[in-house]
């Protein structure tokens, strides 16, 4: 429960299932006097769209983000944003012969285990649409990570597109590495022991939908390393200390050092196909699941890439903003002076 | 800051520095009236001693666990455990001549940045000695999972002892991958969206020191598979539900199958090694570090092993006394009879 | 920051400015199979409309309540429940002329000073109209408690409405204090030290616009009572153990004894006047106000009597969930039977 | 569950039972770089000792700080603070025959109801000595809020000390009021809504023992004033903004004006008195309780005054380190620059 908020400073709790009227998002904790516009999510969104890929599910969805509070002449105050998204285009009927049918690689058996009961209508509160509105949010924080310089920049690893063809021909799916990146960090950012930035990224990138792991760096790849090979060696360049090599992806006890931070997180294939595969009713009957309609994606990795910048952009700002307050010995007489 | 706790309902704040006097955990959220004693933390915690390989330092710390409160007559009372372990054999002045050197792999560049001050004996806080205190709430976290029949057992993956051994003549180090199983989970544990079982898994055994990834079931082998491939069928068997595969690892939407839990988390090897490295001192002149003494591990894994395993515990503990909520409609029921 | 949520198993985060298009309240962690339907929240909601009393403003604002998520046939699905109030009456231009000057009892001062920007139309953020999202999520908290048979009654004390009348003529405003009262409570809710049931309370009670204390049971008369006389002696009727007085209010320790909880909360009359003011605008240049328009109450606390039975609700449920956890020994067993 | 924790970014965590070995708190989220000694602790708690007035209990306990972690070369690490107080002086016997009986006023008759069980020994977690570790806390934030020109006073109300010394004879005791003041704090310091500075000090100071209740600024008298009377209008003087009057205590709509914060908190009589009552034991047979050993103070309140000290330190010093967030436009750039 209450499992729905994201963040410590800059938070944000979303809501809404795929089939219902709307889904929404509110941001809380965004710092006031950022111009922000409804468009400027927009574009975010519109990543997330068909349009972008031949190989994302043809469901005709604009995404279109409503700003309904927390700005006042196009600035930030300081209070919650909440932004609405209205499912327009949900036919619900599709999912009616599938409601007592366990579909192989959906949350529609845990969750009846956990709650008894399931909106069963296209995957409900456990759709990737609820991605959408993480979408939305990122975009607010990228905002702020952008008047900082820093970037980030998440891609597809060796998508054949070829080989997705022949597999949507065919029914089937296939998973996908998201490799990401984000550069402009200062050194410094990030909180040890539980709160490394490192633990916090893999619990955002763990919360996605059909994402599978995580591994920063050289990651499992440095299971297999000597401490000799792995150790990156600092050296001093235009007054920045830096280090040679990257094993460790940016982050040394949790705390950024100001190299690139280098992440990976792999994806499963889409669980719905439309191969026949065998399985049971909510009453452990056997039957069979032969999907014809729905609407669904070959690889949900290709939809995945702005989620997993957003998700990021989420995790970094909040650790930007924890840590305007380590140096509070300083900011807070600043912040006194500012106030007088 | 305030990122010294972890866990929601079954809380623990862990303080202390490797070469301070002491270190402890206060646990707050264990359930009143349950046997425990002071032996049982210690029997997890022996786990974690040098002697229990020939591969770990041979610092001589019985790492001897004293309870201070939340036990009455033997029993919990519902009150905050606080657990103290003495550090007994911290010869800090080892360390004094490493004090203005950025020692590769480790975090005191990173701590010196954020916090412009840094316990430079033996890691300070970022001591993997820290993981003690894990151990010891990890233990009572397991014996509570125990009375429901819940078994974790992690282990190293293909640690070459004899590689070992060369390693640890030529002064380096090697990585390793822990492998974790939780056996005897019910289905409809774990939550949805941000609080995913296997995010808070990932989190969890991302913020063990040396920790560089995650993976659940199939992992990043799951990017490689088809749909057709990698889901899970469901079939009815002694009635219950299971799958014939397990490839998810034992969770779907987040939340448990009842399938065993499984994962893999890849550790770097050991930072400090006695090689010789080029470096910068916290002024940014080149340096060679050689470090002659100290006691060091040649793989970090082999001790990570019991932290997994207590990291786990505190993630499922959590998650099982959250789910007593989930079921609230009824438990708030029951619990209204009890107190009459 | 992220300071628009309250509750921590039953949570709220509310949203929305007086004057923006809309406003809400995301319920999560409310548990699943509940029958709720839009009407219950409405008719709570009406109870705050202007037609209940005379002496309420005349805004003629349905404030129709819309729920967007969390339900699926009838039944809460423990997905978060997103209620949706849009602003239909609100003439913002009313409010232009206020927008450079420092209303007297109003908190677009303070508000100026921490965020450096303030939505002045009709309060925005700070408007006592967000008390609404309050009373909509009440409804869904007090319906949990009405099954477990706990009713919340709150009430104005000593409204002399004769007085009330001469006050509106003259434009000017008054104070009064709404007593409340829980009953049905079982032994044992609540938690102690920092989560002390009145500590809640008075946390949920001082939230509330305009509150400007709190007491329970003897309250501050305590002050002045002997111990002989305040103390609460037990005895035993009908299978149960009661006390003979309830100067505590029905806690002990923070923990509920199951006697009726009462306490008192006092509210400061309603800052907007139609009497001249003296006060400066925002560049500290004296000015007068003289408000000619705008809606508003001559007595703030008349409102506030549905809102302090929704506070209550809250911290009730949240208590009451929490609750089921401390039985947890008893109720995993349960809950891990139920979920075979 | 989970209760012994206060404040969201400075946060303090404490444990222990009045006649268990020891207590002690763990404070999360002091900045790094404050010079802090034992000795500055031992003084604040030494406020909180018998010594400092006749008329409380004559308990020979030094109450002697032990400063376990967090300290490194005089100055705070960023690390988490742990304090320890042992318990020297803990009769445990003299409670032995209490220990069926449900004594009122007290919390052990809750405290089985909510645990099942309970440390009888002096009150166990219970005991108003849980509040010396509040005081050693509080000493750090005083501290922290010296440093920034904040001066927080509370001082009993009329106490008349001759009516003190006729209660100590008759074994009687009585209540009092905790008069509170903090000044120094700018304008613009809490944050709206549900944690609005008013919320945040009455939940404090309704989590003190023997609290029963909290008023801030006119309190209950606001609720017999008009608007025209209670307003407190604005003037400039010396380039600051001021109001005229200070009716609402400090705070409008959450968030401080930089006039002197005020509120007063009622205390009950100490339960413990040496006069016959009427009672049950915990079977629920009538007993009458008739205590002779054991040591009690006559007025609680003069103990609680430290401790509201303490309380209103911490909750002015996590909302001083939020606000340092809430212009974090600036101060991350800020942040930034001394990064490099």
């Amino acid at each position: 429960m209450a499992s729905n908020s994201f963040g410590n400073l800059f938070t944000i709790t979303t809501w809404g299932e795929s089939h219902g009227p709307a889904m929404g998002v509110v941001i809380d904790g965004c710092p006031a006097g950022i111009d922000l516009s409804q468009q400027e999510i927009q574009t975010e969104l519109d990543q997330r769209r068909p349009g972008s890929s031949p190989y994302v599910s043809p469901r005709n969805e604009p995404d279109q983000a409503e700003i309904l509070s927390g700005i006042f002449e196009g600035k930030t105050t300081g209070t919650p944003i909440s932004i609405l998204i209205r499912n327009k285009d949900a036919v619900s009927s599709d999912y009616n012969e599938l409601k007592d049918i366990l579909r192989p690689g959906h949350a529609n058996y845990t969750y009846l285990k956990k709650y008894g009961i399931f909106d069963y209508r296209g995957g409900g509160r456990a759709s990737a649409r609820e991605t959408a509105c993480r979408v939305a949010a990122g975009a607010v924080a990228k905002k702020l990570l952008a008047g900082k310089n820093i970037q980030i920049t998440a891609k597809l690893e060796n998508l054949d597109e070829k080989a997705l063809e022949t597999l949507q021909k065919e029914g089937d799916s296939i998973g996908g590495v998201v490799a990401c990146t984000a550069e402009g960090l200062p050194a410094g950012l990030g909180d040890p022991i539980y709160e490394k930035l490192e633990a916090r990224l893999a619990y955002a990138m763990l919360s996605i939908p059909a994402a599978r792991g995580f591994e920063i760096g050289a990651g499992f790849q440095a299971a297999r390393m000597k401490g000799s090979e792995h150790n990156d060696c600092f050296f001093k360049e235009e007054d920045q200390i830096k280090t040679k090599t990257n094993h460790s992806g940016g982050v040394l006890g949790g705390i950024s050092t100001g190299m690139p931070l280098y992440f990976r997180v792999p994806f499963k294939p889409t669980s719905s196909i439309r191969i026949s595969q065998d399985t049971v009713t909510t009453d452990g009957e056997l039957t069979h699941l032969q999907p014809k309609k729905g609407r669904h994606d070959p690889c949900v990795a290709i939809r995945a890439v702005p989620v997993v910048e957003a998700m990021t952009a989420l995790v970094l700002t909040d650790a930007y903003l924890m840590n305007s307050l380590s140096l509070s010995s300083c900011s807070l007489e600043s912040s006194s002076q500012q106030l007088k």
